[in-house]
């Protein structure tokens, strides 16, 4: 099947949504937690998380300004701090209620059963039930052209596994966690591996790696 | 295991490679194709593709000029145009190789034995075992402040779908394509579904979408 740029123009809106998100793959689950000056608590599932670089350790993250993530982004802008938050097969449908758009006012914690905790000295909340998550100090936001997104950048200051899934290489086994991925606008899964790989080099076949978890 | 900063900072750099790519969850692995003015052809692994909006229809990409990606970048900017092709489980290993560094003039595509083949009037040369690929054309670049990355923004094309796997809604089906995700630097997985969810609403608990593929 074929789709010109014709054909993709002519789609509804709604079909259009499902089928361009299809298109870059599986997409991380996240959860973002963040909270006002108040206190009051937020929290927004994204697709849209993207590594930057390990070195200085960045995660960046695309929002739109005009829907549901409004909040979120406000509490951003406003502490300067979030929280990411890995979401798991145990509560994957509860981390997909929190794009229900609830009341003002309403925490998406308390609406969903999921539970606040804190890491360090970040005033965002993070997720008790996310077995991997991490606090996020902004560093930047750059407007990306042509549709009015936002990609906010953002430095990773402290890290939270709460599983033997660390590898000794310093790689998370995502499968033991059973990490979510989602498809499209709406489709959850979990991984099942295939395997790691060696380094490629030109001059040898791909090679599978053998690490183990540390204190295997 | 809690992770300060500091504790990140003190990580060897592979190690700390490993464990940061590991953080923002599955991501998505996708193959880059592109051409020089010479016709010569280039296929890249990118795991950094990003979704940015269906209207119009646009996909972000974070380049590092600096690494094997450096002739993708080049030949993009030289014709303007790329392709992105979703890779699979039945050419995962070959996937990964083309991150090899070749020697000038051996192509990634005879190298792991992977098939060229056009889409439209897209110059950048796509892979014939990919079941959903795409061409893309060049809107801008944006440079990534803090660590010298970039973000390519594209507008997708044409899009080829070789697989019964478009639903009805306009979801596509990314398990049936046997679509492969990356969890850090190399660990290679494909989907095992919990479901499509409906578009979630505050006063009703999530409930399960049942959509069928077309021709179904």
């Amino acid at each position: 099947m074929h789709f010109s740029k014709h054909d993709i123009e002519q789609m509804p809106s709604r079909y259009r949504a499902h089928f361009i998100n299809s298109l870059s793959g599986y997409k991380s689950a996240n959860l973002v937690g963040t909270a006002d000056h108040q206190g009051r608590y937020n929290l927004a599932i994204v697709s849209s998380v993207v590594h930057l670089g390990a070195q200085p350790p960045l995660v960046g993250m695309i929002m739109r300004p005009d829907v549901v993530e409004r909040h979120t982004l406000a509490n951003i802008r406003e502490t300067g701090w979030y929280t990411l938050n890995q979401v798991h097969q145990s509560f994957w449908q509860q981390a997909h209620q929190t794009s229900a758009k609830y009341p003002a006012g309403e925490s998406e914690f308390s609406a969903t059963g999921l539970t606040a905790e804190f890491i360090g000295d970040c005033p965002a909340p993070s997720v008790a039930e996310s077995q991997l998550c991490y606090s996020v100090k902004l560093l930047s936001e750059q407007p990306i052209e042509y549709n009015g997104t936002i990609m906010l950048i953002g430095e990773i200051e402290q890290v939270v596994l709460k599983q033997p899934a660390l590898f000794e290489d310093g790689h998370i086994d995502l499968n033991s966690l059973q990490t979510v991925a989602v498809a499209g606008l709406d489709g959850y899964h979990v991984g099942h591996a295939l395997g790691r790989l060696h380094y490629a080099q030109p001059d040898s076949e791909p090679t599978v790696l053998e690490a183990k978890c540390k204190g295997d």
